[in-house]
């Protein structure tokens, strides 16, 4: 049943590949990057707002993006932007939020959502977000949303999937480390493997159970912490244990130890943006494969480029192939897009 | 004799090959285009300093330009700006200030410059233009300075000059066209043949007798003008007639008619910094042939381009190879510096 669903809306990244666009003052879940008037973790809030009222909307994020999140998503509660003191990756982060929820709603269906990602086909989200909440809300199962690929994509985790299908879902028989060219080739060619999107699914109950099982230490940190949620002391409490927190990945922590774990397969138009090429690829491009953000962007003989410029900036381009220009704050970047694992050392 | 000098600073270009550095609203000879903190009319100014004084120091430029003028060179007196209604090329800016000379110092050798060029050997150049200044007192010439090659360059016009030296001067046989590089290769070869500064210099008389011989409407315009000359209604009537003028430039008017016209060899490290490329000739560069004006400019993997961007912006250029990168007021332009001579389209 959906309507007791929480989401939890991760937002901690410092988002350093999109640099300079994304700054760690400014990283990128809060930023426009698409030019379309809503900052990505607006977007990822917009397309739940049908599924999930505010106050069952949670943002997991450092402390010093605290005034970020009220400005942009100002209709969720304040008391539900839960603020880390430092970073300890993805497990704390949802346990965090996962020991929250249960103390208010034991009863809780929970969406865990990347701040980041960008979905086209939102319609079609929502019917495979509703029916994946019904189906966790039923069984202890974690479900995990599996991408359909489209493409032998290496900058992605994959799973894989067993036979047996439940209403469309999938039992997960493992899941795969980025792979080579080949071996992605591989795996578009078998049919049975799905692009790993970090938004998973499960009940309240089960996360807890799960965190007890695989992460104890875990689970005990924030069963100290909780006598303090919801009390003047919740800060405090969590300022003086978090550090504490094991720094792990929900998908190290509980995803590759965990039994009942399920894929929901889909196809809504997701990009998790990591790269600057995969901001290249979802953008509409002019005749010469050219993408821009920004109102004065002008591109002569130039090909195969992304210019992503604040609006206003007057920016005129000649004779490039497959470059970034990419401009924030006074900070100008001209990278080749081949080179763009590059970008993180050039901002230092 | 060099104690009767006056200047006359010609400064009304727009500059527009240098765009988005130069602008109409700021052209060149306003900026400081090789980041050593006085713009190119003040260093202008500055290397004739010790030959002659601010009060005999003459600028024309357009009405636009006054209050450029006026902050960058104070030490000029108000009186000596004089103000161009609209462009008409160089022969009636030269005129005008001629005929303003006259009116005051009827023994005056004037040496016309170019606001807007640069000169590495300061001392060389004044020992030029004091020699050069001696030689124009005593007779009737036309002197104009002739820079000795150093490359067939192809963007600068030509001198050819005849036998029979007097002080190390020699006489005009003919100017010449921007030639070919063929063209130019012959040039450099023959020896005989000096690029064309447009930096010259005249006796007062000589000056104003050589636009009665072969520009005498512009003469008589500037006849009629005159009458107002420091008096409240000068630039009413400058106003009134200057529009009148023939737009034509000083080459064409006057010099390539002229008898009596000589060059004075020189080799003081001069350019006319007309193009991007010039530009990145005289500037240092690192080791991969770089240039760069700004303090937080950063190349990786980049060879033979041209950085140009205000301080304090930070800029990091990665695999570019023969580019300009230059920024105004918020205007980026990349470009091959090969391909610059489309600068001026890509500005409208």
């Amino acid at each position: 049943m959906a309507g007791i669903a929480h989401l939890v809306i991760m937002a901690g990244g410092v988002g350093s590949r999109f640099w300079p666009m994304s700054t760690p003052a400014v990283p990128k879940q809060f930023l426009d990057i698409t030019g379309e008037g809503r900052t990505l973790i607006q977007r990822t809030a917009d397309r739940f707002a049908s599924l999930v009222p505010p106050e069952r909307m949670w943002v997991v994020t450092a402390k010093q993006y605290a005034p970020l999140v009220r400005e942009q998503l100002p209709e969720i509660p304040a008391a539900n932007l839960l603020l880390e003191p430092c970073m300890r990756n993805t497990a704390p982060c949802i346990a965090y939020a996962g020991w929250k929820i249960k103390a208010v709603d034991p009863e809780a269906a929970i969406v865990v959502s990347p701040a980041d990602h960008v979905v086209t086909d939102v319609a079609e989200f929502r019917r495979v977000i509703a029916h994946s909440l019904a189906f966790v809300t039923d069984r202890p199962a974690i479900l995990t949303l599996g991408m359909k690929p489209t493409r032998p994509e290496t900058g992605y985790g994959y799973i894989a999937v067993a036979a047996g299908q439940t209403q469309g879902i999938l039992p997960v028989e493992s899941f795969r480390e980025k792979p080579s060219l080949a071996v992605a080739e591989s795996y578009l060619a078998e049919g049975r493997y799905f692009w790993n999107s970090g938004l998973f699914l499960w009940h309240v109950r089960t996360l807890e159970a799960a965190f007890r099982t695989y992460t104890p230490a875990l689970a005990d940190l924030f069963d100290r912490m909780s006598a303090a949620f919801y009390t003047p002391d919740e800060q405090r409490a969590v300022d003086a244990l978090y550090p504490e927190c094991q720094s792990i990945s929900i998908d190290y922590a509980v995803m590759e130890k965990a039994s009942d774990l399920y894929v929901c397969p889909a196809d809504f138009g997701w990009s998790d943006l990591g790269t600057w090429g995969s901001l290249h690829t979802l953008l509409p491009k002019d005749e010469c494969d050219n993408a821009s953000v920004g109102d004065r962007v002008k591109l002569v003989d130039s090909r195969h480029c992304i210019v992503h410029v604040p609006s206003g900036k007057r920016v005129v381009v000649e004779g490039l192939d497959g470059y970034i220009v990419a401009e924030r704050d006074g900070t100008l970047l001209i990278c080749r897009l081949q080179d763009e694992q590059h970008i993180k050392e050039f901002s230092r």
